[in-house]
């Protein structure tokens, strides 16, 4: 009997032991290298979560926007960086590099071999020099390991004149550096301009060696000087080196930590690495990265789809990044996130998944917003280095906050919040209209749309009528009801370019830039496939494109467009029809389906349209064609600029099976690949999508219980699935008539 | 015959020895604290020409916009200051007290006596420590030397928290210290707001001490560490002390370097004080000081009126600062001058006697707002910490180019200042509309004058009608005529505001207020005598005062009020009827003479004005009137707010005798007070003012000759003196027709 006990106790600690040490590392699928080849411009480096330092290599080519290249020399490894902007350069700051020999502060850049990267390890091996780099990295820290040859001169280079400069340049404004004794330096780089256009920030840093360099020196401006430990900041570049004798000990390794406040912070800062272990600061890197990535948990799907899924999750968190504490310019209790690059980019699904996994996440990053606000005049639509810039299209930051307010996220100041919105709809903020706030505002108030006079009139007049209904949205919520009316109102502007005498492909009426006495722009000089940059009336899209953005309205669109039928015909040409445009205009969208730039966000809501007719099933073989051919685990694995994990945003929703009407109670179900996903939310309830025979062929719903009801609604609400929930499809590899019958998601026009 | 030639040459060599020991030392002159009370708020501590760094007491009073307040203790002695503004405060950095005793880093301020000042040389005692202290500056250094009872516990508190805030307040961002060795401490202070509601700024700074320290620590947040080394930066205010043992020497002297780009750079500053001798540091700053003051030698006046004038230069001189090598926002090779505090109120008078005595410096000042343009958006109207901010009026820079410009300055790019100036008159700033540029823009380049719907609409239509004739000024100069043309149309733009239907005491027509749809402001809500700050349809002034504010259209105003001799009469009536208005308005201009508020800018060209119509002895009579009585060499001897030396340069081209309308090539005659006034250009020619009988009575022209001829007109152009000139007037004590029938100035209305 005892003897029964004890083997039943044993068992029992053993099964508990097995559960204890069986907890997935789910970063073991995900590869920081997909994307950052191709365009994608990802960031292969090492980082935590949201990390404010990200270190990882620098290449001396043009395609560098995260630093890396496929091609070319490594110049170095650096302390920030930015992921996936296809936007001119910034950061780039603090670069560290390993060199033996003579020491030449102009000329030290090498070939490379090896190079690979996982969660919270960066690796590469320098072939110029025969030395072997590992990076990892804290939220500020970051630990070097370099392993030489054997020689008395192994260089450590510390270049505080070298920042990423491609193109829409970094300008150089300053550095200092000093050797502060035989294993330590610090100093800084200020850096202005860059993709931003913002004004000179700093990067202070303090490194520690692991033990004493044998003789050390400093330059400025190319210039070296042996022995001499500071150079002062005369606005020229300025670096130190340090030689060690790797005869018997070939392993060199670096602590450094960054700050953006001085160099007593940055020393600070590297308290985050205690010991001296690269393993343990990779290990750190794992536990932090797996508190978010085993928030979900997929099954049945294929490895490959698991490690684009997860890599896609990963690059949704690794930005905005936590400034907390590290704040140059206002002294404030609240949050502090930076590195919104750009909003316009990530409203659409990166902050809404955000907003489903860690809502007291998204909660710091809107009550940043609203403290940029309180004390750096506006919310960003973008922000980099301390400074708000630049605007793509809309305010909308609106968006995020409404995302917020609409998925009942806690913690956010909702009535200032309200307030910064309305600044953003009421105050021009004047000069370069590119910064902050609403440019061509003037006209849109007066006249109900920005008119021709103002660059990018069309993309603004569609945005500000989807962020004046994020205003009407949060008003409603909190009682406003005379700022809801107003504007509901004004959410109904983007009809006043609607064009209705456009006609193309045999589908009449397209959004047409319009001139500010009312008249259209005559069709000789403007077409439904026009686009370009800044300065063009549709910000990296055209007419045909964008005429399906109007997310606050969509039965208001359908009606315009000659309802369903036409409405469907229209979105079937769009995904069908070879683009017809001149490839030479295709800046931002050279991968297309059809005419669909999924590589570019102005497309991402669309393949979800078929949802706002009850045709669910078309929705599901688009949003399945995409994720099959433009998805890889390669480096060039995702099909546009990932955009701050935009791109990962879009793939991990509708590799769920549904996304999101940002800044809208509404979820559009598309169709899951993976047969059973367990979402554990913040509050601990578990959602769960389950899709029976899901696979490559069994892309679309044949039937759907929710929590073991019949569910017929091709869309569902936050509510119901915030406190837990579950999906049970069942898959087919025939369009069923499911989600035909169910009611339509809510639109402006359809709602009280 | 031998001895009577050596006793010749003995003679002539006496007699040049005696020249050259004669040379006048100027600075005895000056007295800093002549303004510093009664509102002057000019600044008493020691500083060089343009200095950057601005050493002198902070007092815990609320009245410290300069630091200075003669009630209160004495906090301590900071780096930074401004002179004469009396707005919100600005700097106050980088605080150092001497104590006794305990360190308690929240108690340590002080009674005063024999407190005074001379040209590079602060001095007073501390009651509380039984403490003397002295201070001296350089360009970026400043050296303290502290008499100290005999004790073992002398301490030198250095205090990174402290900053200037009485109102529109200063806001405390973050700081660090770092104790380097038993001599020597770094760091920064790091501050945002104030006066220019500006971005934060931060002041580095390097101490080094003459002796080593027996005990050192360190507080954060008022906590004290004992023996502790270094603080951080967590938004919190630390600070550093130093204990020396006085019972042997009693003396500790400190240098203090400050930067505003980082330690190393305040270190490298430090070198400009290369020995322990205050003495040679005052010996330094009178030197420097006098290369200005001995351009201007006056002769025949009391030496009363001698310490007014030359304390009046000194103040002149004593800011816009040089920030050459201090920019932390971007490299260039332009000059870099800042704290432009506010051009309202420095382009009347200030600048153009800069451009008089050293227009490379006025070159080097246009250079700096030019580069300011092209790196930070728009010129400035107000400049200060690196940062625009904020606006008066109208876009005044526009009048420190054209100054420039007609007074023929050499080394200024022109074209780029023309671009800039065209850019305030067609951008509009946005957002906040009192950082720079020119608000309500929109209004008047659409209706020809900013409306009631925008705050400071009659002063802003008024002065940037101003503008525009300087735009248009440089415009044709440079031969660009249809900006010209354009420009001085809009020069106009001031007529849109005449009310010829507004009555007051006689006189009919003034400058009103004017809604958006063209209507006036009734005449019940809105009076000749009302007026107010920023949000008032007249800034800091009156319709009955700024109705005479055409300067760059005298000719069309005199018409409009009804021809020459109306004119005079409301001038008359200005100058003598006591002001009606409430008192509790007169915010701005408590000192009056008559309804002519002399303590304030506004009024500043209105005493000249007699000169646009031919009737010149009535300048003479109110000039001298003011002169006498408002202008005194006690601490309160300034009318108004210094505002950088507004009140100095008002007085000095007064007691010279003539008086700019700035940004045209044109001197108005007034009435000089020394019998002789030699002014040596910078180009080495001179320029003697000879005022035969001039004297208390004396105060009327008689005559005039001009290089020996006989010289009539009341006003005469910069090219009339820039190679040197001699005017030779008589003065009686009776009104001449002198001047009565010459050539009037030159209006715009009466020009080609």
């Amino acid at each position: 009997m005892k003897k029964t006990i004890l083997i039943f106790i044993f068992i029992f600690l053993f099964l508990n032991l097995r559960t204890y040490t069986q907890i997935t590392d789910y970063t073991k699928y995900v590869d920081p290298f997909i994307g950052a080849d191709g365009g994608g411009y990802t960031f292969p480096g090492a980082a935590l979560p949201s990390g404010m330092l990200k270190v990882g290599p620098d290449c001396n080519k043009l395609d560098e926007n995260a630093g890396w290249d496929a091609k070319g020399n490594i110049v170095g490894f650096s302390h920030t960086h930015i992921n996936g902007s296809g936007g001119g350069c910034k950061f780039g700051n603090i670069l560290f590099m390993p060199t033996v020999g003579e020491v030449k502060p102009l000329d030290y850049t090498s070939p490379r071999a090896n190079e690979y990267s996982e969660v919270g390890l960066y690796n590469v091996y320098l072939t110029r020099y025969k030395t072997s780099v590992r990076l990892s990295a804290t939220r500020s820290a970051a630990i070097h390991e370099y392993t030489f040859p054997e020689t008395d001169k192994a260089n450590v280079m510390i270049d505080l004149g070298s920042f990423l400069s491609s193109y829409e340049r970094q300008e150089f404004v300053g550095s200092e550096v000093r050797i502060l004794s035989d294993t330590e330096v610090e100093g800084y780089s200020r850096i202005r301009g860059g993709w931003n256009i913002g004004r000179a920030y700093t990067v202070y840093f303090y490194a520690k060696f692991e033990r004493p360099a044998t003789s050390y020196g400093t330059w400025k401006s190319g210039q070296l000087y042996l022995n001499e430990k500071s150079q002062f900041d005369s606005n020229e570049k300025t670096g130190a080196y340090l030689t060690f004798d790797t005869r018997q000990n070939k392993t060199v390794k670096v602590k450094v930590a960054i700050s953006y406040m001085g160099v007593n912070k940055a020393q600070y800062n590297i308290k985050e690495i205690p010991s001296w272990s690269l393993e343990t600061v990779k290990s750190n890197a794992v536990i932090e990265w797996n508190k978010i990535l085993k928030q979900v948990k997929v099954e049945g799907g294929s490895e490959d789809s698991k490690k684009i899924f997860y890599s896609s999750v990963y690059r949704i968190f690794l930005q905005p990044n936590n400034y907390k504490g590290e704040n140059p310019l206002w002294a404030s209790d609240k949050p502090y996130y930076s590195d919104y690059h750009a909003i316009w980019d990530t409203y659409r699904a990166t902050h809404p998944f955000i907003n489903l996994l860690q809502p007291s996440l998204g909660a710091d990053m809107v009550e940043s917003l609203i403290d940029i606000y309180r004390f750096d005049n506006y919310m960003p639509d973008a922000r980099t280095s301390h400074d708000n810039g630049r605007t793509q299209g809309g305010s909308n930051c609106d968006m995020l906050v409404a995302d917020a307010f609409v998925k009942g996220v806690k913690g956010v100041d909702y009535k200032t919040a309200l307030q910064a919105m309305i600044k953003n709809a009421t105050v021009p903020p004047g000069d370069d209209e590119r910064k902050q706030g609403r440019g061509g505002l003037w006209d849109y108030n007066r006249i109900g749309y920005v008119s021709t006079d103002f660059e990018r009139c069309g993309t603004r007049t569609l945005e500000y009528s989807a962020n004046d209904y994020a205003i009407a949205t949060v008003a409603k919520g909190l009682g406003e009801t005379a700022i809801y009316e107003k504007y509901k109102k004004k959410a109904s502007s983007w009809e006043n370019l609607w064009n209705p005498e456009i006609e193309n492909m045999g589908f009449k009426g397209f959004i047409w830039p319009r001139k500010s006495d009312g008249t259209w722009v005559d069709t000789t000089k403007f077409n439904v496939f026009a686009s370009g940059s800044l300065e063009h009336p549709f910000y990296e899209t055209f007419s045909w494109e964008y005429s399906f953005y109007a997310p606050q309205d969509m039965s208001r669109l359908i009606e315009k467009m000659g309802g369903k039928e036409t409405f469907i015909n229209r979105l079937d040409t769009y995904f069908t029809k070879s683009f017809p445009g001149k490839l030479g205009e295709l800046l931002f969208y050279t991968k297309l389906v059809g005419m669909c730039q999924i590589s570019n966000e102005p497309s991402f809501l669309n393949p979800s349209l078929y949802c706002y007719v009850n045709e669910p099933y078309k929705t599901a073989k688009i949003v399945r064609q995409i994720l099959a051919t433009q998805y890889t685990s390669g480096r060039d694995g995702v099909p546009g600029n990932d955009d701050s994990g935009s791109m990962g945003a879009w793939y991990a929703f509708h590799a769920l099976g549904f996304y999101p009407n940002a800044g809208q109670d509404v979820y559009l179900i598309s169709s899951p690949i993976f047969q059973k996903s367990t979402i554990t939310l913040e509050n601990g309830k578990q959602f769960v999508i389950i899709a029976k025979n899901a696979d490559e062929k069994n892309i679309y719903i044949q039937s759907c219980l929710l929590n073991g009801k019949p569910f017929n609604n091709c869309w569902f609400r936050h509510a119901d699935i915030a406190n837990g929930a579950t999906f049970e499809f069942v898959m087919g590899d025939k369009p069923s008539t499911w989600g035909s019958n169910g009611e339509l998601p809510p639109s402006m026009s359809n709602q009280k």
